[in-house]
């Protein structure tokens, strides 16, 4: 299996109302085009501009009071930072909460259901394209242990979020004992190598990946770890 | 930029004293072949078999024993689970004592310098293709907040495994405030998502990245974040 990872250009700056697949459709054609199998990897920052989830900030509606609203636990605080527990179960930075590609003065929230979203975004693609294809909408999350960033998987469509090879072999013939692979989280890393914080670059397409990936598949049923099973919360 | 993701199929079965370099000289010929600007990605599994790295378990030297040795501080326990950290500073489950993919009655400890191992893999490419190009040294972790496990980068030569945005600017002019990007992890969970645990490919191949990249790095000085810094330890 060969992958490719596939920058989209040219996407434009999203409103409210604007429908991204259409978004995507016109930026990907001709290249990289959108194909049978592929995997779309979109940005939460234009899902969520695209669902009106840009809010003005003032005296009253300030970033803090936003983060606190996102939030229905705080985990750790430290100067300005706040990690916290979402509405969704994500565990991140200021709740997802964003002033960064956004006009100033304003903030970018989380899509209220990635998954849904992805969702849309998919059925969107396929009765454009007649194709079949995979989307997962993305964002750059910290993380204990280690310094840096990487993108991970917020929703997804059409994908199986995680890979279950518990009951294989592996080459000597043992058991496998406990191998869920985030591949939903590993293609949302691919795709950030492309697309970068800077350039502006909001979509990238996977193309090449196993077939037995692209199942139905949510992120927030199968890859967000509930509380109660996380050694740390 | 596009990146492609190549497996290198074929690796042999390694054992105390082989040179993985030399091995991936051969496996990678004539596809996909090692081209300058590369990065090639390695699990670590090799590594420590190649180093020698493998410990058979007796009812002294127990997995239980090897995880306790090879851990400076135990942060979780549940059942048979260990979370703890390693001396390079690594948090993972069992202190990276793995008895998968290895003989039975065998367990496989982390390499004990990983970014020295990448150098040494490093430096046996340069030294009989002529080209410069990027190692990384892989495992699978798992984390806290979501489920399934990704692939991380424990070592690393030729290349920076952070990628420091902070300062430059976004599309909207807005100053970047806290965008440090892994792209070490990135790239080694790319590399995972043609390996599979249960096909057997060790090493892949990550062609096409930002020559901006290819600089001296360390994952230990650079991408392991110290204790002190940690808001969960």
């Amino acid at each position: 299996m060969t992958l490719e990872i596939l920058p989209v250009a040219g996407l434009p700056e999203f409103v409210a109302g604007d429908v991204v697949a259409e978004a995507l459709v016109v930026a990907a054609r001709p290249e990289p085009g959108l194909q049978e199998g592929d995997v779309v990897v979109v940005t939460s920052k234009i899902v969520s501009k695209a669902e009106g989830r840009v809010v003005v900030l003032d005296g009253t509606t300030t970033a803090e009071r936003l983060v606190a609203d996102e939030s229905v636990r705080v985990l750790r605080r430290r100067g300005d930072l706040v990690v916290s527990e979402t509405r969704h179960g994500f565990v991140c930075a200021n709740a997802g909460v964003d002033r960064s590609n956004v006009a100033e003065g304003s903030a970018v929230l989380l899509p209220i259901d990635p998954d849904r979203s992805a969702r849309r975004i998919r059925d969107g693609l396929r009765a454009r394209l007649g194709v079949e294809l995979a989307v997962i909408v993305s964002d750059t999350f910290g993380r204990p242990w280690r310094r840096g960033l990487t993108d991970v998987a917020l929703g997804c469509a059409g994908l199986g979020p995680i890979l279950d090879l518990r009951g294989t072999v592996d080459v000597s013939g043992r058991l496998l004992s406990a191998t869920e692979v985030a591949v939903a989280d590993e293609l949302a890393a691919a795709a950030d190598l492309v697309m970068g914080k800077a350039s502006g670059i909001g979509a990238a397409v996977v193309r090449g990946v196993d077939h037995g990936w692209l199942r139905e598949g949510s992120v927030g049923r199968e890859l967000v770890r509930h509380s109660s099973e996380d050694l740390f919360r």
